[in-house]
């Protein structure tokens, strides 16, 4: 087993190496674009760093570690376009530099090239990872679709809403980890509780996600803090005021959550303390806990040695600490 | 080998047990409204014809076969977002009828249940399958980007226009076939011979059709007379003009592709005599049975009795004498 920053750089000379620069330029300028605007590569350094701790060699899943990389960010072209956003990574969108034509055709080739980079594989992995990737792949969709259905409803419930960040998120991190397990050929017991522990931690982040875009440091968040309420967005902690508010909490909620403030710091405020005296903040802890331990029990039951599992370990810490 | 109807009906009722109906309904319902559309399911067919011709079992071909007309209405969504088309087969298009959004992430979807499609096949074959399905589908993405180029472009080359029609739309054709082929499992010769068939057989066809476009019978043609060049489209008709065309005659198609009439009728008849009197349309002619001939040339080359190249040949004429 190596250090996070080790697999990160692995990953990162093989992108480079791996980046197609070919005709109609049109279609695959975008692709490098996206695939150089930077970000943690959390999922690639997960996927090789599975195959080490299985026993296998992350230089064996460097292939399935950029499918999963080449995937995820032709997600964000598309949910870029969906959402409107005119930012990514501190950098203009696909479809704000080029144009919405562009991102979707792109996006559908990156799909494609992300299938095309298993082929390296001996037929029965190829066709393990396939199956794993593919069922991800469609839960992404899922989980986008949800995300949007939810906008116009009023009647989401806490469980719905964990199944959308479940699938918006958390299982192409599972997915990550139980492909470079599949590499590794490990145990079918060893696939599913890798894949365990990457959705479990996956869920927690997000659920901590939900929690600091309300709570966190405007230092170290990295996003606007409050950005989720200025946008009346129902996360964790909006459904579970309305759950356990009182009927007058419950009442000046959805008034605030019908109103757009020209400034928000006031609407915030009033909504941090609703999130505060309901027991949403409470529950939000507890629930975080709870899918963080999910997480370390399923790595727990995995047959490796307490030194490789050392690394995973300290890697879910800090990721929940926020410092990864 | 049995009837074109006898491979239609079979398709249509297996597609009518695959469609799947489930959570979330917006993501999976445009789905079921669009390969509920209709069409001729010409791919589909061909792949079961395919795997008979070349002594397979068409039944062993039927998830290929729906992969394959998945694929090519997962295209036809996009493209029609591209295109910003009301009318998909007579019918109101997916983001029309939904929103943008709604054909973007639909779309994506059916390309991986696409993939999803082939999980039934043996490891061997599922990986020959979409080696074959992912090539394919790359290359249809940069025939679209090619045909999207060709727009604001005023140097496309005759090879390239072949280019961008043979990977838009031949392609598909070719791959279906050699699908059937993989499935049987047929010989590597006979697998490029039944792709050339396809392919060669597509472009001819595709070359037809900017025919029939201009010169077509109303009654019989299908789509509206004229269109492309009321639409100012560089086919290869106009690209030939340019090519073969006197300097007065170049002079003018440019000057009548720069305009677009209210009354199109006077424009589309001096187009149509410069297409003529260029020397274009006789090209076009010699082209389309040039490509034609290839494909019978590959087809007479295939190893199969010619009882069973019998269906294929008619199928051939026919399609090319626009009565199926």
């Amino acid at each position: 087993m190596q250090s996070i920053e080790f697999y990160r750089e692995e990953f990162l000379s093989h992108l480079e190496k791996n980046i197609i620069q070919k005709e109609p330029t049109n279609l695959y300028q975008p692709i490098t674009y996206i695939l150089n605007l930077g970000g943690k590569r959390l999922r690639p350094v997960l996927t090789l760093l599975t195959a080490d701790l299985l026993n296998g060699n992350y230089k064996d899943a460097l292939d399935a570690a950029m499918a999963v990389e080449v995937f995820h960010n032709f997600s964000l072209i598309h949910d870029d376009i969906m959402d409107d956003a005119p930012l990514r990574r501190g950098k203009i969108t696909v479809h704000e530099k080029w144009d919405v034509n562009t991102g979707i055709l792109s996006g559908d080739a990156m799909l494609i090239q992300a299938y095309q980079l298993f082929e390296n594989y001996e037929p029965q992995v190829f066709k393990e990872l396939l199956k794993v990737f593919s069922q991800t792949a469609i839960e992404v969709c899922e989980g986008q679709q949800y995300d949007v259905d939810f906008e116009t409803r009023d009647d989401v419930t806490i469980p719905e809403y964990l199944k959308m960040i479940a699938y918006k998120t958390a299982v192409l991190v599972a997915a990550a980890m139980k492909m470079g397990a599949i590499v590794a050929k490990a145990s079918i017991e060893n696939q599913v509780l890798i894949y365990e522990f990457g959705k479990n931690l996956g869920i927690a982040f997000q659920l901590q996600d939900d929690y600091l875009d309300a709570f966190g440091d405007p230092k170290t968040f990295g996003k606007q803090v409050g950005g989720d309420i200025i946008e009346n967005k129902k996360t964790f902690l909006y459904l579970k005021s309305l759950e356990k508010g009182t009927k007058e909490q419950q009442k000046q909620l959805l008034d605030l959550f019908s109103i757009q403030p020209k400034d928000a710091a006031s609407k915030i405020e009033a909504i941090k303390t609703i999130f505060t005296e309901s027991g949403a903040v409470s529950a939000a802890k507890i629930e975080i806990e709870k899918y963080t331990n999910k997480a370390f029990n399923a790595l727990n039951n995995i047959q490796a040695t307490e030194v490789q599992k050392k690394v995973l370990i300290a890697f879910g810490q800090d990721l929940m600490n926020r410092n990864v």
